[in-house]
Order: structure tokens, then sequence, then C-alpha cells
């Protein structure tokens, strides 16, 4: 059994203030807790159903873990549809590292949507992106649908957030993309594929200082042409398409 | 005003079997409904608050315009936040074109998300491609979340639904590719951008029928080996890079 006290300690993990105060963040479903559990990743409990700990954990958690009914996981889960195992992570202290000559690093400006968020890191996980720092602005990755939309990718990239002036630091000081719809065409520009990436929000568009600082701007050509078509891309679908064609150079 | 009968029955048309027994459905936001007086789509009206229609009814418009309060488009809004104007579109009976042999054609397999099914009618817009068929079992493209996610691009781009024998024939009959996991790589492919493109739901994959059916799979390779790293992308989000690497090589 949970016990009525942690139940209510982790419901108040649903939001922020709670989850900073306390440094602990819910994540869920199996595939991310069997992942969170590989990693060794900091955790301070896994609560599954029986079920779920006969089938899934074979090998020793470096984590309590607790049994609970289904009923309980239904009043702290933080989906729709809500799974049979949670834990409840430690909320990591990130220290950037030195910016490699061999991958991306990503910088995302400005994005509020959590899913959006979570599809960016799923992303540059899926391409190898070596680190990703987001402005103070964008929304924080331990929120739950950010969590959920990374599928996993959060236990290998966390985004280290930074102020917009360090951002503009890191983009003077090496080689600097950003995806903007004004640009130089993406395809027809040869890239280095171990520089900085800069994606910002549809809606609000690159933060103006990061606009003057980046060395060279990108934009995905549309069949339209201007005022014909969709106004814009998706942040997630653009950083998609824009990690794919660094990737593709990379290894052509 | 609207009148009480006419909330109710906009209202009605939030559900699936009252747009298709009506052939009605709702589209809404300034942007989308732009498009559709722009591109002169069969509307029965367009609903806006009066700061809306002077603002931006400057031009003629195919459809009866019907003031109403802020409060009457609350009632009949689909969205979280509702819009100053909201369109009740009639729905078209879609006839395919032959396919073509300048432009992509796109099968949407098992696309359950309504968000997603929308994103991909966007990305399609956005790059160009010709016509989409989606597999009967695809979420309706007027949904409303999936209407809000194609924004506006529906009016351009609307999916015309067939039965998986249907879309084997058209995979058979054309150089068709599919998006899946276990296919060649996308990069190293010379890819005929007049051809068939299926991509299918992450969590089902690709359906068996087309599976066969289709003469070449391509995968979009990971940084990471098997095993580790994200298992899969997003549909969307592959959709994108797959319309984007086809639209590159079409043009250079």
């Amino acid at each position: 059994m949970l016990g009525k006290i942690r139940i209510q300690r982790i419901q108040k993990l649903h939001q922020k203030k709670f989850r900073l105060l306390e440094k602990r963040f819910i994540a869920e479903g199996t595939k991310t807790v069997l992942d969170l559990i590989r990693a060794n990743y900091p955790m301070e409990c896994v609560i599954a159903t029986s079920d779920w700990i006969k089938t899934h954990l074979k090998s020793p958690c470096n984590a309590e873990v607790i049994e609970a009914e289904q009923f309980e996981l239904d009043k702290i889960s933080c989906l729709h549809t809500s799974p049979e195992v949670l834990a409840l992570c430690e909320l990591p202290v990130l220290q950037a590292s030195p910016i490699e000559n061999t991958r991306l690093t990503l910088v995302v400006d400005a994005v509020r949507d959590p899913g959006n968020l979570g599809t960016i890191i799923r992303l540059a996980d899926w391409f190898g992106v070596h680190q990703i720092f987001a402005s103070d602005d964008t929304v924080e990755w331990t929120n739950p649908k950010c969590i959920q939309a990374s599928m996993g990718s959060f236990v290998r990239l966390q985004p280290i957030y930074r102020s917009i002036d360090e951002l503009e630091t890191l983009c003077l000081e090496n080689h600097s993309y950003a995806a903007d719809l004004e640009g130089d065409n993406l395809y027809t520009t040869v890239v280095k594929s171990q520089g900085i990436l800069v994606v910002s929000s549809e809606s609000h568009g690159l933060h103006p200082v990061l606009q003057r600082s980046v060395k060279q701007k990108l934009t995905i050509p549309s069949a339209h042409k201007p005022g014909i078509g969709p106004d814009s891309l998706n942040v997630a679908i653009a950083t998609g398409i824009f990690l794919a064609e660094f990737a593709r150079q990379a290894n052509s």
C-alpha cells in the first residue's frame, strides 16, 4: 500500500512549484521506467502493480520498489490512462560540458509547449545530439507532458537552461545556425554538423538577440510561393527535418 | 444572436456521428477561416464577434455571416480557448484524381491521433504533395483536433479514405515506398519523388498487406545501435523527414 501521505505528496508533484521545491518529478509507463532502471537514474522509488513487478523486474533496481493497487496509481498518475508503473525521480543538478567538435549542440528558444519539447528531446536523442540548451522561458523538461512525449529520451538527454545572454555568447563563440523562415535554403547549404543549431517556437519566432548572434539562418523551402500555403511548420517538425539534414550531411 | 437551436446543432457537430449525418464540420480561428474564405470553400455560415467582422471581413464572403457574442462562441467552440470566429463547413464529396507523375502521393496508414493527422496534412501541403490517401481506420480529417493541427492546410488538401485492398492496388501499380524501422537507409537511397510514400502509426507499424505490396521500405537511421536510444520516431515527425528528403532530392 502506498499510504495517504505519499499519495498526497506525489499528487503535489503534478505542479511545477512542488517539483522545484521537492526536487522530484514523476515519470510513467513501462518503457520510460525500464529506461530509468537500465540507466541507473537516481530515483526515490518505483511504484507498480504486483503484476508489473512480476513481469518486468527480473534484475535488481537501484530504488525502493513499492507495490500498489491500480486505483492508487490512478490517483497519482498525470496521464489520462494511468499506467501500471510510475517512478518518483530525483531532479538532477545538470552541468554543461564543453561544446563538442564532433557532434551537434541544440539550443531550444522559447518553446512553451511541453509536448513539443518532449518530442524535440526524443529527436535529439535519435540523431545523437551532444547537448541541449534551452532558454529560461522554455517549458521545464520535468513537466509530465514533456516527460511523456520524450518517450524515455530524457533519461539520456536533459536540457540545460540558460539566460538569453549566455545563449548569445554560445552562438557568437561557435559556428551557429538558426532555423528561420527567412534564411538560406537548407538543402543547398553545406552545414558543419558539429555546430550549434537554434530552434524556436513558430508562434514567437527567433529571439532578436539570437537573430543577430547566429552565424547563419537556414530555412526549409516550401513548395508554395510566399503568401500561399502554410505559414510555417511546427517547431518539433522543423527540428526533425533540420537534425535529419545535419545527420545526412555528416554521414555522406 | 445565434439562437439556442443553432447553438445546440453546432454543439452536436463536436461528435463524429453528427458530422457524418449532417455533412457539416467546424473550423475555428482567424487563419483557418480566412483561408476558407480565400479559397471559396463551401460553408453554411461564418460565426464571429462584431470586432472580428469589422477587422477581417473587408471583402465579400460566400457564406452567411452571423454576428455572435463571445459567450456564444465559447459554447460552440471545440477548443480550450475559444476563438473569435468559427465556420460551419460543408463536408465535401472527395474524388481521387489519377496518380500524378510529377508529384508525390502520400498514403496514411492507421493514424489514430487527430493531432498527428492534422500535422501530416500541414506537412504534405508545405511540401506540395499531390494527394493524400488514408486507410479506413485512420482518424477522420474533420475531427476538430485534426482541423486545428492542420492550420488551414485541410482547405487545400483533404485525405481520401480507401480500404486496405484499394491501397494495396495503389502500391502495386505505382512506384511505392514505405517508412519502416527496418528498411534501406533513406539517405543513401535515390528516390523517385513522383512515387507513393506510405507512412503508418509508430504504435501499430505498417499494415502487413502494405508491408508486402510496397516496392521499397526506407528507414531514417538513428545515431544509436539497435536496442539503445529511442525505439522509433513519432509518425508526423517521420513523415516530415521523409517529405523533406524527397523534396531535397527532387530539387537537387
